[in-house]
C-alpha cells in the first residue's frame, strides 16, 4: 500500500480527495487486506484504495459504554430469505466517522451473531453492509466543538431489519472480537502518526507567529515564558514521535499481538502531546487561534477525540499497568 | 442592577433574550452607568439593561498585538461636517463580540485622538458608534473552534470615514485607557463568575454520569481515577469561588483601583480551572462529551478563549510578579 | 490558647523553645484539653503548654498500612496487676514524631481494648503513656530525607507487657477511634496553616534571591519564567489560604464533625502547593537551594511527608468525591 | 572504557569501590582521556580508572551565577617561582562534589588565565590542582537535603597563592571554555543514564510494595490510581530511554557539537521524569518512603539536584527554543 505511506510523509490528517489516507478508511482498508476474501476485496478494497468510495466503521452504540470492545447489543441473525441465505441486521450505532458522507458506500458492522456464547469474545462477528440496503437509515450527524467535519462527519445510523447476503461476513461468525482488535492495533498507530505531525505543523506555526508578533516592543519569539513552552513542546514530540517508531518496529518484528503494551501507551501519549502542543500554540496566536483563520482549534477538537476514541486513555493505562504488574506478581 | 445579579444565581453564561446579562453587554453597560452622560444613558442604557438592543465593544485590531491595551491604530478625528461638530471614524476591529447580530445597535469604539500625546495612555478615546452608521460595515463572522455562537457572533467591523456627533465621546478626549481600565476590571469578575458556575455545571454533569455509567460491570463512578478528578476538581472551583469572592469584597470596599491584583489572579485562574474542569467532565462522557448532546464542548471554547481574551494569561501573571516582587525592590 | 495563636502570626513551624507549637504538641494538648480528665490536665497538659516537657503520639505501627485508621494491631488489656487495675500494653509503633527527643515524657497511645467487637470503630482506646514506663523501648531513629529533625525526631518505639494505671485511659475504653477522629481534625488545619506561613517564606525568599542574583546580564527576577512562577506560587498561596480560612470558619460555627470535607480539602491542598511553591523558590536558588545555607530543602522534606501523614492525600480524596457523588445518587 | 559501561548495566549511581563509575569521575575521567597529556593521563588517569583515586572537578563559584559558564571569578596566573615556571591560583569554588572525600587526590580547576581577553570564550584554563597542595583548603561540606554523601561529600574549597606546575594546564591557556563544552556533554549523558537507572528502579520498587501491601481490604495495587500512576511511569521513563539513546547514537555518528541540541533535550527530561517516578514510588510508601529504610528519598535527592546542576533545566530550554526558532528566522 504505497500510496498510504505517503500519508506519513505528508503528516497530515487531510487527506487530498485522491487517496483514503484517513480515519476510518485505513483502519478498514486494512481490514480488508487481512480478513477480507478475495470477492469482498475485489468488490470494496480496490474502490478504497482507489478513492472512488469511502467506508464507515460501524461499532460504538448510544446505550452502552464502548471502552469496553466487547458490550455490544445489536444483533446479526441468520436467517433464510429471499436471496436464500441471508444475515438479519438490527442495532443503533452512533460515531460511525464517515457515515454521513454521501460518498461512504459500504460499513463495516459489529454485531452479536451468538450472544449466548459462554465467551465474550467469540459471541460477536463482523460485516460487510452497503449503505445503500434497506433498513439502513442516516439519523443525524454530531459535531466536534461545533465541527460537522463535512461531508465526512461523524454519523448515527439505524439498522432496522437489514438484510445481507451471508457472504457479506468477514472471516466467519464469532471472529468479530479478534477482527476488532486486529484493526484497532494498526489504526492507533496511524492517528499517532497523524497526530505526531499535526503536532509537528502546530509548532511551526507557534514558532513563525511569535517571531513575527510584536507585543511590548519585543517579538514574542523573545518572550522568555513562549520560549518554555517552544522547547518543550520539541521535548514532548521527539520522545512521542520515537515511542511510536519503537512500536512500530515491534509491530513489523514481533507482530501485533506482542506489541500491545507499545500500542497502549503510543495511544495514551501521542493524542495528549498533540493537545498540550496545539493549545501552546493556540495562545501564542491570542484570538486567531481559536478561529478557523489557522488550522489550531479543528487540530484541537481532533486531538481531543483521540484521548478516548479507539480506547479511552483510561482503558490504555490499565492495561499498561496490569503489563507492568504482572512482572512482578508472585515474584 | 438587581437584574443583572440574577445572572450570579443563575450561575450560566447562557443568558436568557429578557435581560443583557452576557458579555459584552455587562461590561458595556458599566461604562455607560459609570462614564456616560445623562442623554448617553437615555439613548442607549435604557434600552440595554430593558433587553431591547444589544451592543458590542470594538477594541481589537487585526493588525497589531491587543495585549497591550495602547497598541490601537484607529484614528477619530474631530472635524467640522455637514451635521456641525462631528468626529471622523477610520480603522479596523475584529473580535468584536456581538456586532454580527442584527440586535446589535451600538457599539463602544476605541481610538487614538492624539497620536501624538507624549503619553501613551492620554492618545485614546472611547466613542459611541451606532450600528447603522454610514460608513459602518460587518465584514465576516469568526468561530470560536466550531462554533459560531449565532446569532451573537464575533464580528469583523471596517469603519470608513464614519461621522458621529461630537456629543458621542465618553467622558472626553484622551479619556480612553482610563475607561478601559474601569470597563475591563469588572468586565473581567463577570467573566469569572460565569465561568466558576459553568465549571459547578460540568462537575454536577460529571458526577451524574458517572453514577449512571456501567463499564466493565461497575459505574464510572467507582473508578478511583474518576473520583480523583471529581475531588480534584470540587477543589479547584471552591478555591476560586473564594478568590472571586476575595476580589469581589476587595473592590468593593477598596475599589477597583487597589485591588488590580486580586482582579488579575481571578482572571487567570478562572478560565484555566474552568477549562480543566470542563476537560475531565467531557472524558467521563466519551464521545459524548464534544458533541452538542451535551453543554461541555461549547463551555470549553468559551473557557478557553478567556485565557487570552480581556488580556492573556501571560500579561495578567507579569503584573501579578511585578506587585510581588516590588514589595522587595530596594529594601 | 492564647500562646499558640502566636504561632500563626509567626506563620513558622520553627517552634520557638519556650512554647510548644508544632506538631504533635498541638495536636495532643487538644486532645488533653478536649478528652482530659482534670487530673490529666494537671499533671500533662500544664507542663506542656508551660513547654516543659514534650510528647508523642503513638499510632501508626510498621506492620500495617495505617492509611485505615481502624488498622491497629496493638493490644491494651485490662488486668489486675501490683498497682490495683492496670492496663497492660503490647505493640509496636513507629513514625512517633518527638518520641526520641528526651524531653519527650508522655505518649498518648493507640490500641485495641476490644478487637472482637463487631463494630470497627469501638474496639480501639486511647491511654497515656509516659515514656519512663518500664517495657517502653526507643528503637531507633527514622530521617526524613536524610534530616533526623534533632532532637525531636521521629521514633520507632517497642512496648513489651507496659503497665500503666487504669486512670491513664482517655474517656474510657472504645472511644479511641472518636478521640483519633477529633484530633486529627483540628491537627491538619494546623499543618495547614504551617505550611502557608513556610510557603510564603519560601516565596519572599525566592523573590529577593531573584532580584539580587544576575545570569546572562540582567536579574533573574527580569526572566519571564521566574516571574510566571512568581505570580503562579502567589495565586497558589492565596487560594490554599482562603481555603483553610474558610475550613476554620466551618469548624468554628458548625462543627469538626461538618466541617469535614472542608479539612479533607485543605488537607490535601496546602502540602501540594507548599511542595510546588518551595520546589520553584529552590529551583531561584539553583545549588544553594538543596543545601542548609537556606531552610527550603528542610520545608520541603517537611511539606512532602504532609501529603501522606494525618491521611495519604490519595484517602482523602476518595472521602471528597463520595461526598460530591452523594449529592447525586438517588436522585 | 569498558569497566565504565557496567555502569550503564547496573543502572545505579551508587558505584562499587572497585571502579569509579559515578559523577564527578566519569565526567573527569573523559576531559584526562580527550584532553590530557600522556604524562597527565600517566599519572591521575589510570590511578583513577583503577579506583585507587577519586576526584574532583572544581568549577562553580559561591559569588556568582554558574548558570554562565563563563561567568569564573577565579584566577590562573603564570609566574616565576621556586619550582621554575608555575601557575598560581586563587579563587573559591564550591560544590566541588567529591572533595570533602580523604580519596580524592585530584581536581581539576576552571580560572582565569586571560580575564582582558575580548572573547569571553577564550579567557578560561582548566588545570590539574593536587588536593594536597599547600594553599588548598576544604573549608566546609554541603548537605543535600539532609545527606551529606559521605564520604564523597559536596565541598567548599578555598584556593589561595596555590602554586603548581606549568606541565599541569590542559591543553593550553585559553581552552578552558572549550574543554569545559567537551566535558559537560558527555557528563549529562552519564547523568540521564543513571537517572533512568534510578527511575526504574523506583517503579520496580513501587510495583513491589503496590502488590504486597493491602489497605481498606484489598492490595494497593488495585487502586485505579496507583495503577495510573504506574503506567504514566512507564510511559515517562520509556520515553526517556529513547531520548537518550537517540542523543547517545548522534553523538557518535555525527559528534557532541552536532548533538548539542539532543543533549540538552535529555538534560532537561532525564531528572525531571527521575523526580516524578521516584516522587510517586515515595508515595505508594507512605512514611517509609522518605526514610531511608528504602533508597527513594536519596535518589529524589539526587535527581532533583541534576535539575540545575551541569545547567539548571532554564537554560537548557532556552538553547532549545533558540535552536528550533532559528529554523524560521528570515524564512
Amino acid at each position: 500500500m504505497r500510496r498510504c505511506a505517503r500519508s506519513w510523509a505528508r503528516s497530515s490528517h487531510f487527506a487530498p480527495e485522491v487517496f483514503n489516507c484517513d480515519a476510518p478508511n485505513t483502519g478498514n482498508m486494512e481490514v480488508l487486506v487481512r480478513y477480507g476474501s478475495p470477492a469482498q476485496q475485489e468488490e470494496w478494497l480496490v474502490p478504497l484504495l482507489e478513492g472512488r468510495i469511502r467506508s464507515g466503521f460501524a461499532m460504538t452504540e448510544p446505550a452502552v459504554a464502548s471502552s469496553d470492545a466487547t458490550n455490544i447489543e445489536a444483533r446479526i441473525e441468520r436467517v433464510k430469505g429471499g436471496k436464500g441465505d441471508e444475515y438479519l441486521i438490527n442495532g443503533r450505532k452512533w460515531w460511525t466517522s464517515g457515515a454521513p458522507d454521501p460518498r461512504c458506500k459500504i460499513l463495516i458492522f459489529m454485531g452479536k451473531t451468538d450472544p449466548d456464547n459462554p465467551s465474550r469474545h467469540n459471541q460477536q462477528s463482523m460485516i460487510l453492509v452497503p449503505m445503500d440496503t434497506p433498513g439502513v437509515t442516516r439519523v443525524r450527524a454530531f459535531s466536534v466543538f461545533g465541527y460537522d467535519h463535512a461531508p465526512h462527519g461523524h454519523g448515527e445510523v439505524d439498522f432496522k431489519d437489514v438484510r445481507v447476503p451471508v457472504s457479506n461476513i468477514l472471516l466467519g461468525e464469532g471472529r468479530g472480537f479478534e477482527i476488532a482488535q486486529g484493526r484497532l492495533g494498526p489504526g492507533r498507530i496511524h492517528h499517532c502518526m497523524r497526530l505526531i505531525g499535526m503536532a509537528e505543523r502546530a509548532l511551526e506555526l507557534m514558532c513563525r507567529r511569535a517571531i513575527k508578533r510584536v507585543a511590548f516592543h519585543k517579538p514574542v519569539a523573545d518572550q522568555g515564558v513562549t520560549r518554555e513552552r517552544i522547547a518543550n513542546a520539541r521535548m514532548l514530540i521527539d520522545q512521542a514521535r520515537l515511542l511510536t517508531l519503537n512500536a512500530a518496529w515491534k509491530m513489523d518484528t514481533a507482530g501485533n499481538k506482542l506489541a500491545k503494551q507499545e500500542i497502549a501507551m503510543i495511544k495514551v501519549v501521542a493524542p495528549n502531546m498533540a493537545c498540550q502542543v496545539i493549545d501552546w500554540a493556540m495562545q501564542v496566536h491570542g484570538a486567531m487561534g481559536v478561529c478557523d483563520d489557522v488550522f489550531l482549534a479543528d487540530a484541537y477538537a481532533n486531538s481531543r477525540t483521540l484521548r478516548f476514541a479507539d480506547g479511552p486513555d483510561e482503558v490504555h493505562r490499565n492495561a499498561i499497568a496490569r503489563q507492568e504488574l504482572g512482572r512482578y506478581l508472585d515474584k
